[in-house]
């Protein structure tokens, strides 16, 4: 008896990580992982030749993502069969100091999905949208706050993207120099670097009474926002 | 007597911010010191109609951005006039929950820089960029190291883009709920992000008597990334 092989997405000329082809994962597990361990993308879309390159907050949904149409909404509108596009993800793990200019380099866990973006027309699924946009990164809190109004929902773009395509690159090696080059007398480090949540800071307007709700406990002082973000993901989805 | 106006990118269709235009900024001081305070981009080219958005090592000089080719060359490479690019910095300040799923947002510093991409073929001129891809981090860091080869230079690939339009957009606001939305029993709160730097590993294989230089200082445990950057920006560019 053999386990089933894990499901992973396609590769082709798109996806395929030519260089450095061994830092490379295209299995769900992986690439998901990394998608649900922040907040912050950069997506890439074309308007009429030109590419541009958009930080935006997101979520992915099985092998679905979402995330604010800004200025990309223009573009998508109408177009029902979807506009190619690329959103990816980066955490910077460390700056690597090598004994060579050339081995200089950094660790980091990186993954590009690939597919075709569509912004989301339907009220009802906007609106679903807009609470898991919320839900997926503060568990539950949608049911909380004041409903939104007819206004924002028509003011709020989303889009949509299945991902067709996707891979993750991943370096997590600290300094590595040529064999000779241990040999000399020149210092060499790994920088390690991390995104951490410093003191929550209550609003100075809240009511009497009012207090942190503890599905908030994932966001406290000096945690990691990738570890806080994979455990609020969890508990928004905990199908995966 | 009237100063000078202060330097700016011209504004067109292409970067011109269209959604809360009151975050924009287009003056030089502005943009350069967003791309001076990260060591990481994001980069968008289009190849064959898809959009790719990769992750990158950066650094500035002027208003030229130069990066690492990665994937890219393959495309660039006898493309002398440039093809269309969208260079992006994000810092990720904070993540702000209001009273209403609408107001949820995040504080965010961002720069994007458009221009027409092109590889570095001349190899004193990649030399020379290669210098700088390190020294700009690690100031005067190329002279203590074991110099490049010939076909280390061969295989590296370096990027450069006159910037010909750029966009800051900046939200530094915290908590911004409508006025009666005050007045609700709903708990609101900044969670700030920063990211830092951890204690640096020296490399296990330093030959005896090989120590930390003193122009490492502006990377400690506990300093955030972006001002350490900023720091070794300013003692590789005096000029800015």
């Amino acid at each position: 008896m053999t386990e089933a092989p894990a499901a992973s997405y396609p590769i082709d000329d798109t996806n395929r990580v030519k260089r450095r082809h061994q830092r490379a994962h295209y299995d769900h597990a992986t690439v998901h992982a990394l998608l649900d361990s922040a907040a912050l993308c950069h997506v890439s879309y074309v308007i009429e030749g030109q590419p541009y390159c958009t930080p935006t907050l997101y979520w992915r949904e099985g092998t679905t993502l979402y995330w604010h149409g800004s200025s990309a909404s223009r573009m998508l509108r109408n177009l029902s069969e979807g506009q190619p596009a690329c959103l990816t993800v980066t955490h910077l793990d460390s700056l690597v100091l090598a004994r060579s200019a050339f081995h200089h380099s950094a660790d980091y866990r990186s993954v590009m999905a690939f597919g075709h973006a569509r912004l989301i027309e339907d009220q009802t699924d906007k609106s679903r949208a807009l609470t898991m946009m919320v839900d997926r990164l503060f568990p539950g809190r949608t049911a909380t706050l004041r409903p939104t109004t007819e206004q924002e929902l028509k003011a709020t773009s989303v889009v949509t993207m299945d991902i067709e395509k996707a891979s993750a690159k991943i370096r997590a090696a600290g300094v590595i120099d040529d064999e000779e080059d241990y040999l000399l007398p020149i210092y060499a480090e790994r920088i390690p670097v991390r995104t951490v949540i410093e003191p929550p800071e209550p609003d100075g307007r809240l009511l009497p009474g009012v207090t942190r709700p503890a599905t908030l406990s994932a966001f406290r002082t000096g945690r990691r926002l990738d570890e806080a973000l994979t455990e609020t993901y969890a508990m928004s989805y905990p199908a995966g």
